[in-house]
């Protein structure tokens, strides 16, 4: 039996992540845009707005025309205009003047503020009454008060949310540069392994971590491509991942929790054209029996077979990679988990980072996690667990109790 | 103008969402399900696993021929078998006998627990050492002790993970019934607004609140179907109202912050058959000039036109509302925000809830929440911002070194 003689820390292990190239770039339309990484960065080339609007119903005026002004010493302004929607005033505002307009109507030259509608009276048809004072720039967005022109607004690697798009309309960009997504292939191997598509002898189970990994896969950003199941045999193994490696930026083999399905794994990498075996067992729990090698400018993963281990794997050290070549920047190291107390003493061992499923309570003010226990092998303690507890290498477990931070899984 | 004469509280109006039926179903295939809100309660029909499962690579035995085994007082065991991964072994295991097993393989017959190889020593072909003794049960999994057979596993209304994508491989499903995503149109209004293709003249903007929105909409597992802009025209917005109430579950009416939109939209609702105007301004800010109407059985929103008010309530009102028909159980009244501290003074009035933009950051341990302030117009804060605070309608404003809930933004 190979063993694992030699297993790598966590930190080392993610930090081989920066040693592979980042996927290509491709142009999409700005309604496909949310949740994709820009591949550029993004530089203003007008000013947001560039005309002065007004944010609120009201007349536009000279600020100093109503100050003084209150209920019972009213200014006295004369209406010398109205401001059509979409339209450039052709008149300007004299002291002692004003025109009417709506929300985000254009703010004529000489005006400096707006008066709202409800601290006004208009008296006739050309005079209103004005009962509160305005400030120069008060309830109006200055030339480039929201975005100035030749200004960098938006970061290569940044993901675009709902309001990166909007900003991206109110400049009039309709193509975007965003980084293609990872293609990861899923090869499922084992005997035992059949199709969900077929009903099990005894002896065999259905393929779970195939849909898992693709999920989680998904989530990362990428796209999944199942290569199916791969029986224990050395040359179909090695004939597939090839098939793989040439058409996805990173493989994963998955299923490989015996000893003869890991020995076959390392054996295919072995056999493969510029391969290097870069970690062979991480010292992490559940999720030791991991393999990562380089395959050309490829990562190739042994998956550990444990549906429980596969997921927490992919989580926590194969999901940063993902994210690495396909362009996203920084945030990995600066997750925000969610802090909870512990409901339950947990135990550890040093020298080894564990990851513990929880299942979040709110009591009152006080959020519990419930450690999720059970062998991981079952995929039911995963439903029932909604985050997870990373307990560092020099602790050895923790206290009921014990502030721990948790991430959402 | 018309007023405001009676705004909503918030919590009464998303307590009409439950007036508003939950869309249909549709049957997909496995791999498309995650993220989709499952349709009907999902039973077990088998065990899981069906047959005894070895967690461990090393060999099928009785505990009790290793009660008492030791480094100094091994126990002794007769290999009588080799189990083939997939296949259900055809001898039975005798006190005092031992057979080869994988991970994964099937305990056969008679063993009731698995010794890890690592434990062990092979002396010769037919005899091992045991060092360590093995409780029954220990280092396998007992039929069903995954999933017991006709346990209800999954909830009608849960959204589908990864995980539960797995359990639903582990159980054959591979056609899997959902809600449909609900269908939400945009209209966008207002005389200054040009699509994004165009370059604005003086006093014009280009559409910002079509992409914010549907971006918001489709992370909330919508549909988004933009219907282009309409002019502030009476007999054109009623037109383009009939049209998206006809093709969609739930309407939405953008960028009508002036008097005149906010108007016609009113005067629109009011035109169309079995309308019902439910809600005229709800307490909150931003977001106070929202309208809401029920037309037939379907929602019919005008948003607040400011891009900044327009999210928000999208995220704090509508969303609710996408998430009940789309058929999401529970969990709206159960989000759990993250902790921190307030990095400066916050002002609000009594009688509204507050949202404040808000910029997280972590210092040490302690994550700092920095408002991020700017009129409710500017793109750019909710750009620069990742999070809300709600302060609640009896709070008046809070302080510098507060502790508050931030919702990921």
């Amino acid at each position: 039996m190979k063993e694992f003689f030699k297993v790598t820390d966590l930190e080392a292990v993610l930090g081989y992540r920066r040693s592979f190239p980042q996927v290509g770039w491709e142009q999409i339309s700005l309604p496909e845009a949310v949740g994709r990484t820009l591949a550029e960065d993004v530089v203003a080339d007008e000013d947001l707005p560039d005309f002065p609007r007004t944010i609120v119903d009201g007349y536009a005026v000279q600020g100093a025309s109503t100050f003084g002004a209150s209920e019972g010493n009213p200014a006295y302004l004369t209406i010398t205009g109205n401001i059509a929607m979409g339209q450039s005033p052709e008149f300007e505002i004299a002291p002692g003047e004003a025109a009417r307009i709506s929300t985000g109507g254009m703010v004529p030259t000489g005006a400096d503020s707006v008066v709202m509608i409800e601290h006004t009276e208009a008296i006739d048809d050309t005079t209103i009454e004005v009962y509160r004072s305005v400030a120069p720039g008060q309830n109006m967005i200055a030339i480039g008060e929201d975005i100035q022109k030749h200004t960098s607004v938006l970061r290569k690697g940044q993901t675009i949310r709902p309001q990166e798009a909007g900003l991206l309309a109110a400049l009039g960009k309709q193509q975007i540069s965003v980084y293609q997504k990872p293609v990861v292939g899923i090869i499922s191997t084992g005997d035992e392994i059949i199709p969900i598509s077929e009903t099990p002898l005894v002896g065999q189970i259905r393929d779970i971590n195939t849909y898992t990994l693709a999920g989680l896969i998904r989530e990362a950003g990428a796209l999944a491509v199942p290569y199916g199941i791969v029986r224990d045999d050395f040359d179909m193994l090695l004939e597939k991942s090839r098939l793989a490696l040439d058409q996805c930026h990173m493989v994963l083999i998955s299923g490989g929790s015996s000893v003869g399905t890991r020995d076959f794994t390392v054996d295919v990498l072995s056999s493969l054209q510029d391969a290097k075996i870069l970690v062979h067992g991480i010292s992490i729990s559940p999720g030791k029996p991991t393999i990562l090698a380089k395959v050309k400018d490829k990562s190739f993963w042994g998956m550990p077979g444990h549906v429980v281990s596969a997921m927490i794997v992919f989580s926590k050290v194969v999901q940063p990679f993902v994210a690495h070549i396909g362009g996203q920047s920084g945030m990995e190291d600066d997750v925000l988990g969610l802090p909870a107390r512990l409901s339950r003493n947990v135990v550890s061992k040093q020298g080894r980072v564990d990851f513990i499923r929880v299942r979040l309570r709110r009591e009152g003010n006080q959020i519990w996690a419930d450690p999720v226990l059970g062998k991981s092998g079952l995929i039911s303690t995963m439903v029932n667990a909604n985050g997870l507890v990373q307990i560092d290498i020099n602790t050895e477990g923790l206290n009921k109790g014990d502030e721990v931070e948790v991430i959402p899984m």
